[in-house]
């Protein structure tokens, strides 16, 4: 019954640039399974396995994918089905110059742990650590700039979300006809903040419906979960990622209500929290969630 | 039955510092009602009334209370039973010069909404915004500096932190004896993020009961809530202070499991979240979430 078609992850990129070709054109409403390479690509087998620098090519995202009839000023649509890792173990490392205590002289850099899946669960030490997968890099072909898979910006890229689980429904602005998704660095778990530069690090195959929204008002990707309408914003500071994440908010609830600009943000600031994404990569992703209940539909 | 004592909101103060006297002192398990006022003093009860500028005097915390036998190197404990609303609205307000989009052109400074509280909610024009009472302000007096109430810092202070809800503890180094704890500036709701500046601003009465345990290794403000340990940190920048978040969460992990403090870094990485508390005040304070089964105790 199913016609779902499997993307291997023989065609990957490492940059999202504005003139990406695709390894592959599928329609609207295609049923997908992308498989994706672990973040590190099978370098860290074992606790011996150190990362001595960021790799130059790392974070492949598998793809592009363009989809038929996508436009710039569209979004794209990619509900997330399923993310179901394919190997038996993840693993978390440090890596010298990055991280969050980067510069702390108790931190040993490098150093691996990797984390072997037993019974649904990563097992760290005597601790268990229940798998949530969540993808870490996911984006598009961008406006103007070339951004290396290891950072986020208004196109996605290594936005290192947890909300990107199985469930949501993610949404990025087209900026190139076609879109030209690409994903991979999925984390079999991760805390918001991803504080070492990881989560645990796992190849997966991720189950995707894709859609395209005409002429939708969208500057930076959003998520739809259950209760909530999450606006991302990646930026140089937490801070300045922050103030666009509530700018958006704002927009939103001042265009779903038709008041002033100025009510809406003190509306956001009573029930619209912001949220951490990621800490690391260098730039920043924090995320700003409007329940549903205040917002019916942001693309409308 | 109860000898719950009020403690009301005739003595307050403006600043924590290391030489505040007690208003009151009391005994170790002390179960108080501790009366608040709004944080802008009752100057706002209608939309018409404006915020021209941060009143030099703002934030007024009830107290200090003293707590008999509570010594440097010791933590006080808060258990909060219960917040409770004693006036009839609440307000948000943007103040110039003040909130995280402060430079927005498009943002009124000064302007207010009262947000009127009917049936267990807000109301917020057409919409209805569940009540759901935070402390923003409370903390013990300091080891060195002064801080006005509207800075947080290792001594809490103005933590704007929704964790501070009824049924959290929250613990305090104890810097100078007695502790001398004051809380203050409530709001009837809040987001995490505290954008504009305020919550919905309120007059209350808090639930408390204190206690004193000895010898903790406590640098900054814990808070027990049923699920986690959260440990904040707040500082000038966001990042700074998810640094100073990750670390302590990353020693009690190791404390508690007796490995590499590096390795409690990674742990953390995959399973203890970094939050925004709040981004306005002007330090800014985040905390970080380890659930308590991967922690005991952090006190221990």
């Amino acid at each position: 019954m199913t016609d779902r078609h499997t993307i291997d992850d023989s065609s990957v990129v490492y940059a999202f640039s504005p003139d990406l070709e695709p390894s592959v054109t599928v329609e609207p409403r295609a049923a997908l399974t992308v498989e994706t390479r672990d973040s590190l690509e099978g370098a860290v087998q074992r606790d011996g396995d150190l990362m001595e620098s960021v790799p130059e090519e790392v974070n492949a995202a598998t793809g592009p994918i363009a989809v038929e009839g996508a436009e710039p000023g569209d979004a794209l649509r990619v509900e997330i089905e399923a993310i179901r890792p394919t190997e038996d173990r993840g693993r978390a490392v440090t890596i010298p110059g990055f991280g969050l205590l980067r510069d702390d002289p108790e931190v040993a850099h490098p150093h691996t742990r990797v984390t072997p899946v037993e019974d649904g669960a990563l097992r760290f030490g005597d601790l268990s650590v229940p798998l949530d997968p969540c993808i870490g890099t996911i984006g598009v072909a961008t406006a103007d700039e070339e951004y290396t898979t290891l950072v986020p910006h208004d196109h996605g890229g290594n936005l290192d979300t947890t909300d990107l689980r199985a469930g949501a429904t993610v949404y990025f602005p087209v900026f190139q006809p076609g879109g030209l998704l690409a994903m991979g660095d999925c984390k079999a778990a991760m805390a918001d903040g991803e504080h070492c530069g990881t989560g645990a690090e796992i190849a997966t195959e991720i189950d995707v419906t894709l859609g395209v929204v005409g002429d939708a008002p969208l500057s930076r990707p959003l998520i739809e979960t259950d209760d909530a309408w999450t606006f991302l914003a990646s930026a140089e500071t937490l801070q300045t990622a922050c103030e666009l994440a509530v700018r958006d908010a704002s927009e939103a609830l001042a265009r779903a209500h038709g008041g002033e600009f100025t009510d809406a943000y003190l509306l956001a600031s009573l029930i619209a929290d912001l949220e951490i994404s990621q800490v690391v990569d260098p730039l920043k992703t924090v995320r700003c969630a409007v329940p549903k209940g205040y917002l019916a539909d942001p693309l409308d």
